[in-house]
């Protein structure tokens, strides 16, 4: 294992870019040696994010034009935080240099083709690297990542999804049909897009649904989902912008395989559960499970890569309510791109992360 | 028809109680002559609420202790904008000399003493009443509030799922079973409390469910989809507490009664519920069907008695989902109770409130 | 008096033409029969901004584009809601078709072509037509708005600093040197920029100073206090951005002529303050003088045309502390606009403004 | 040098006591020892602060009653976060059992017991430890703290005034008169305080001053001012409540001792001013001198144990402005006392504070 890794980040000039940046400038195994910018060519990182201005990497590093023959010189690892449809043009040739790929895009999360052309409306610009890449989702592929050069590391909302979800598709407690998640995001998770739809006061004192019925992230997450159920499963998704920086909360609501009747099927059923959670996740360190009476809030994990979880029994309808919360720029962005880094380094996983 | 009606407001201290006095300080035809307040007896409007300073009402106006008896005296028409259980005490002897009562509060909305006791854990203080009472949805029942002498005038969450609901259900567009109405609710919504969960810095950057998943409100709602179904409807409710002053916007999940597998079908199905949505609003002129690409947005209807709705079909799950916002101080609180209080004037419904 | 008169809006797109827009849409003697905006041409008020869809006017009025001729045979007053360095170019066309404007820009506001051309570093595009503007702020120069032609009306800034400085100035009794004026403003102050600093991330959970030390606007608040004073007055003036939708609040530094050493000296100052805001503002509908311990707050004026006002001697410093806070889109620009049309019109100086 | 020194925190459960707490949890060389809180004793860290859950001595360090005897046994260093006129109390024993003290309230700053009653209304409770005291702000008092038994560590309005105003008061760049500081403060600034006034709703959509025109804190800016201008000095500050939960911005207007009335006497004074700010500051890792066109912003520096400062000369006025910007719980509170912890114990000044 070595001591320090040379890393590079791509497209460092986005929120998850510049969280990516704060991230890595604090590893203890990671040394960044080139972000990039179209836009800030030339600049140092302090320049730019004035809260890195401590940082002595920070004052000397400037940012570069992308060229994927030089960024595999300089970095053993390149993170891609671009906009999606973007990444792919880096990929193939750092790739074939030998260098391994961590992309925060959604550019390498599906499998299938047809599925991207459908959901993305263009024919993907690499197919044949689909089935090199490795969904980044640690908790539940630790193993493939461990030996990936490709990671496609997910997004804010797959992973508020998926990490609640799965485990209990796995364990066939409810069932693969009529999920619904329900999803609040702040406004970083749209990126730092300048248009009108997130000025300052179209965004505060309002909110409002978007991009229903059919989000571009309902592929990946019905990918996944179906992965774990073992039968197709299709969702219904709702995405809400809310007043503020940071936080994803999602409320995802699931019909138990079981009828839980009685008291005493009910009592059994969440046994059950909570055994299925703390199978899956008593050992994670990013993954808070909530007793008693809490719920997820998400100022109790901005800024960290946590992400919290809470169930309900409802007897009244006979459903299962899973909430989760996390930061969408950390364990929804950067900072689950770097645990994924930690796994493919032999790093702690849990290294520059707490 | 008269021109004014002296009108009195008990518990005029909350956030109810003040955009209700706000509202009658300007309407055309209501006498505002009593404020109650236990807090601040003795004092202004004016001292209380500056912004209120300009009116001239407000500077002579001091908040008195609440008594029924002279409260008959100073009102034709009396509003309780009081916490739930203490709104009943005014009630039997208001009505009992005379006058007639728009109650805010919760506790003459339920029909049923054994539903009431389940949900509110304790006895109802004057069940003889609850027949009495008219649940003040003006859209849904504005005949029977015509001649009502207790208006129970519904609350933010209800209305923001009610009005969407009633007329789907009425025609027997959706199936009264397996809804889902996932609300979120700026901070106002809670009132005037006191407590560390609503301080500024608990709630900015956070978003939260809470009250899950049996929400005092659940019995209410299910009272009136029942109603509106002919069976007996139980839902699953979601509310949470995101970092906004006003608003309230409700995502409901339904199951259409008719299969859309065709396009045709689909077309169809749209027609339909174009068609129910016009037949039950389009001369309402609180209730605001988008159309085209339009999604709610609370911003637009924050200051105003107006809900906005929209629905989407979704053909991948087979689901309809229907949004809606509405301000929770004004539709969700005082101005459906100043509509009600319109109709038993006689005046304009819109009067006061555009 | 007319009972109504008809009226237009140029540039109805930005906040402020909105807030416009909304106000005249209310107004009992203003009939709106035209708005202009180039990139809405062709569609309705009600599809650009859905909260007006009740009104009946907004759902057939559709955006025009600008055009002097046509609006001075549809309008008998115009209101430009340009940005500076526009509003020249339709202001004298209309003046020769014997139309009355009433401007919200900057273009008027100013006496000197040289120091329009010193903060604006341009040449005035209409220089005769500074002469015949009147700088419209009803408080202090109401009698020369009655017959003015051209109205110049004072934005945020200008009048937060000018109502609560112009009658100690007057009377004498600071000293018109030495003048400090810092100012805190909602986003909605700087328009509907779709700039990177406006943001909805960029400015929540942030504050910062800008356009220091020599703000525009700057111009035509020294302009009103010299006239004020008798001198030329140079002031300090500081604006900074702060996260909220609307509201400005001023904090102004003053001396005062006399010293007060001694108490009495003290208390015969504070009731010579007292006098000269008692006689200049008592009868203000619009000015409202805090008394007590209370101080201004945005949240008490929001959504009004009403400026708060307080003040406080500090016999540490010798020096007198006044505060005032208004609604930047009302009181600092649209309702402001609107009061001048009511005293060039006879109607209430109130009407449409309550 | 100790490799790791034991501490405790007393008064953990306010805003400060917790980001001390987090910032000790975090740091290398702290192994903390004791947290108390009466309202919260029996209860692990974890409990009260889930977003902590993840750190190993959260999960099993409960809260205990204070008690000076026990923490004394527990800790080498104690910090109080407790409320002013609380931790006197804890103070003295502490130090007789050979302990040393970081305290984080108002109760050791002031040097003359009359100036304490003065401010605080009350006999100062234990006046022989102010002459052991030591002003604990880092960047000025750095070998004073090295050997200090008690630190009395600032708070965020007057770190946020002595550190641009101290170098140009010793070097007579400006002039000890008529100094103005306006501030601008995130909502927990003022704690944890269940009170009306800090309500979400209260403070959203809410700027006001308050405290003026005699602040507490007043007293402490005064007497550290007048320590570095040799003569006594009074200052104006006027503090004001903004919408956000972190950060302070302060506005200094101040008078340069040389006027500059041509072009070479402000190039002259400029670089006297970037002289005295850049050997007083360019070397310490937590202060930020902006230079070109940057101005402080609280969102560079949230989160973070830095104060930005910039300055501008006002040829029009003859001012010199200076702005800062610090977290108010980690500059202004927390991080400032860690500084000084790191400070008597050796270890480099940055440790757990990047």
């Amino acid at each position: 294992m070595k001591t320090t890794v040379k890393v590079a980040v791509v497209g460092a000039s986005g929120y998850s870019g510049e969280e990516l940046v704060r991230l890595l400038l604090h590893h203890p195994h990671a040394d960044l040696t080139a972000v990039t910018s179209r836009q800030y060519a030339g600049q140092t990182l302090t320049q730019i994010f004035p809260k890195f201005a401590h940082h002595p990497t920070a004052k000397t590093l400037c940012f570069s034009d992308p060229n994927a023959g030089l960024l595999a010189r300089q970095a053993e690892i390149v993170f891609l935080a671009l906009p999606h449809g973007v990444a792919a043009e880096y990929t193939a040739p750092l790739l074939q240099l030998g260098r391994q790929v961590i992309d925060l895009s959604a550019d390498f999360r599906l499998k299938s083709e047809a599925v991207y052309k459908e959901f993305y409306s263009r024919d993907h610009p690499a197919p044949d690297l689909l089935i090199k890449s490795v969904y980044g989702l640690p908790e539940i592929n630790r193993s493939q990542i461990l030996n990936a050069s490709l990671v496609a590391s997910p997004g804010c909302y797959p992973t508020s999804i998926l990490l609640p979800t799965i485990p209990l598709l796995r364990d066939g407690l409810v069932k693969p049909s009529g999920i619904i998640a329900n999803s609040l995001s702040g406004v970083s998770g749209s990126g730092r897009k300048v248009e009108p739809d997130y000025l300052f006061v179209e965004c505060n004192e309002s909110v409002r649904p978007y991009g229903i019925p059919k989000h571009r992230h309902l592929s990946e997450i019905e990918q996944e989902l179906s992965l774990a159920a073992g039968v197709k499963v299709t969702i219904q998704f709702t995405p809400h912008l809310i007043p503020m920086n940071r936080g994803v909360l999602t409320t995802i609501y699931l019909a138990p395989e079981k009828h839980f009747t009685t008291p005493d099927q009910a009592d059994a059923l969440e046994e059950k559960i909570a055994d299925c959670y703390r199978s899956a996740y008593c050992n994670e360190p990013f993954v808070r499970l909530l007793d008693g009476q809490a719920l997820p809030d998400t100022k109790n994990v901005v800024g960290t890569n946590v992400i919290e979880i809470a169930w309900r029994l409802d007897p009244r309808t006979g459903r299962l309510l899973v909430m989760s919360a996390l930061d969408n720029l950390v364990k929804g962005a950067s900072g689950q791109a770097v645990q994924s880094f930690n796994i493919i380094c032999g790093f702690p996983e849990t290294a520059g992360l707490v």
